[in-house]
């Protein structure tokens, strides 16, 4: 039994009661799970003790939506567009390139650097898609890579129809020899289903396919325009659906009645400056919402979620305490996960110590570090 | 003679030449100073040397513009603001009273504090305004705190009329006491000439009794509104007038002519939903322009050079060459420096390498942390 208390806690946000902060509030971390959550004053006595120093703890960000294996960089891509150029999709080919010419050892470099940086800034648990191989070897490689790093391994196959391929050869591969060889490193399965991906039809021929070889659906949808993800993500009950930045009220409802979450993806729009997602909308109808980073090299290279929250607040029009909500507990039940994005007793001890005595400070000081310290189950187990 | 080599940069910025931007560099320091700047393969020999690893190296970042000396945070003001309350000027008299309920101790160790979070993010040169006290001993006691921290001090007792004060009343007391008491430890004179500040005519009083003190003049102007400030900055022929958030053609002209540097602080209009200003409109009239953080627990809280660069090329539409250019050199001209804010043979040897191949990462990469390794004529010169 190896134990950790944590004094002096300024204010602590654990989603643990109807009191969403508690000031000057203690916790105990056994085994690399919450033990206890209360008054510092009453705090137990542990194996080792640390003190907050009146700093802010939070849960460890759940980033639900990441690209994190990829070679290469877009960032002339990045200044033209800034320049004037618009986004296109074919940008992704640019990545894949560069990807399928990288072999294992560099990709695994590159994305456990990119998941040391997520780390560093407060984040605990990533998804991580495929997507940049758009082949049968290079998607299962990606797919193995991701795997070393997080449980939550998406098989994004239907990123793109690549070159050279029909949409409906490129579906026929991806719901065939391909699903087969990436399944087993996978958990869940997306599609970019957008008018130049993948149509309504094609999205649920792949997003079933993957059911039935036993992955959970997920899905880009609305992102570029008005378009079927969001009502294919309800019909098929996914966990979430990502971007949603164009919605009608009908995808409203849906989402709001069937509980699939809504990503919101503010790094996307603040680098290809499309109109932000209307996040109080989303709210006033009683939908799930998380927030993600999107890490990818194309439309939104930044992998800080205090980033992201900042744009939140700013741009989508969410309070601090709600934009912390969901890049935490709005993550986890974007990945079906109950044991993170909290810190109630029996939670993954995946928790940050903020260099700033209130959670509101990741709005209030944007851009600026803010991470004092990372504890995640894994290292406090080792303690 | 002690001298630094540092080979392997993959984009070096050093505003040395017409090249803005040279590949597989090295550069020499010597004594704190830049000694040789040049292509990789030529590097001299010297006593210690550094690889950067293919990583970009750019001058230290030069924030012309910020409030760090006080006490306290305004972030549940954020919070309302957030949720829709207008900015009031009056906010800055919450600080004033934290601040002066602060002792020099305390003032000293926030300010130290905040001076290592700016450099940990690559700014290596700082303008430091006082304007939290508001009566003598205070503005005073800013300054001496200011001055051990930076020679770039700024004496700004006319930041807003303090309660219980007329405006003539009080502008004699800046012109007059609290002057004498304060320029011994400045280098600049400021005013905030705003609606519900200072006007025209008090403005013009303050920064010319500044001025008869051996003081430079610099001012708040055009920030809220269309004002004098900018008409007044040209007529006294100030190094900069911050903020040029809402210019007449007269005032984009009046500044082209007589290269008063305009600042732009594009962390105020992202804290405060204010409209961006137009740096394309100041570019393309030949105006020089520095960018800075505004450091200040009111409007803009953030210390990051990075973002600012950020926010400059999503949201005032430089490219990032302009944007960085603008966050040094143009720093550099805002505080008539030609020491610091690049890299050629001579300047201080205030540079940053970059945990990046390039500095569009800057912009490309928001919120993420990037800089690798901070280097300072003062520390290169202990080498």
């Amino acid at each position: 039994m190896t134990s950790v208390a944590i004094a002096n806690i300024g204010e602590l946000v654990s989603w643990a009661d109807e009191r969403p902060v508690r000031h000057g509030a203690g916790l105990v971390v056994a085994d690399g799970v919450v033990a206890w959550v209360g008054d510092t004053a009453d705090l137990p006595a542990a194996d080792e003790s640390i003190d907050a120093g009146g700093r802010a703890v939070i849960p460890g960000f759940v980033d639900s939506h990441t690209h994190l294996v990829f070679a290469g960089d877009r960032a002339e891509e990045f200044t033209a567009r800034m320049a004037g150029e618009r986004y296109a999709a074919g940008g992704i080919r640019t990545t894949v390139a560069a990807t399928r010419a990288a072999g294992e050892e560099e990709l695994t470099r590159l994305a456990t650097a990119r998941m040391a940086e997520l780390h560093s800034q407060g984040t605990t648990t990533v998804e991580i898609k495929s997507g940049y191989g758009l082949d049968t070897d290079t998607e299962e490689l990606l797919l193995r890579v991701a795997s070393g790093l997080t449980p939550e391994t998406t098989y994004l196959g239907a990123h793109v129809v690549p070159d050279g391929w029909t949409a409906d050869a490129y579906v026929e591969l991806v719901t065939g020899a391909m699903l087969e060889r990436c399944a087993p490193h996978a958990r869940w399965i997306d599609v970019f289903c957008e008018v130049g991906a993948f149509d309504a039809d094609a999205a649920r021929t792949v997003l079933k396919a993957g059911i039935a070889a036993g992955l959970l659906p997920r899905i880009h949808a609305n992102q570029l325009g008005h378009g079927p993800g969001v009502q294919l993500a309800c019909e098929l009950g996914a966990a979430a659906a990502d971007h949603c930045t164009y919605l009608s009220d009908a995808d409203v409802a849906a989402l709001a009645d069937s509980g699939v979450v809504a990503g919101l993806l503010p790094g996307v729009e603040f680098s290809t400056r499309h109109p932000y997602p209307d996040a109080r909308r989303l709210l006033a109808a009683g939908v799930r919402i998380a927030i993600a980073t999107d890490c990818n090299p194309g439309t939104s290279y930044t992998s800080s979620m205090p980033f992201c929250i900042a744009l939140a607040v700013r741009e989508l029009g969410m309070t601090p305490l709600e934009a912390l909500h969901a890049a935490t507990l709005g993550g986890a039940a974007s990945l079906r996960r109950s044991d993170v994005g909290h810190l109630r007793p029996g939670a993954r001890a995946d928790l940050v110590i903020l260099d700033a005595p209130s959670h509101v400070h990741l709005a209030y000081r944007p851009g600026v570090p803010l991470v004092h310290r990372v504890l995640t189950a894994h290292q406090s187990h080792k303690l």
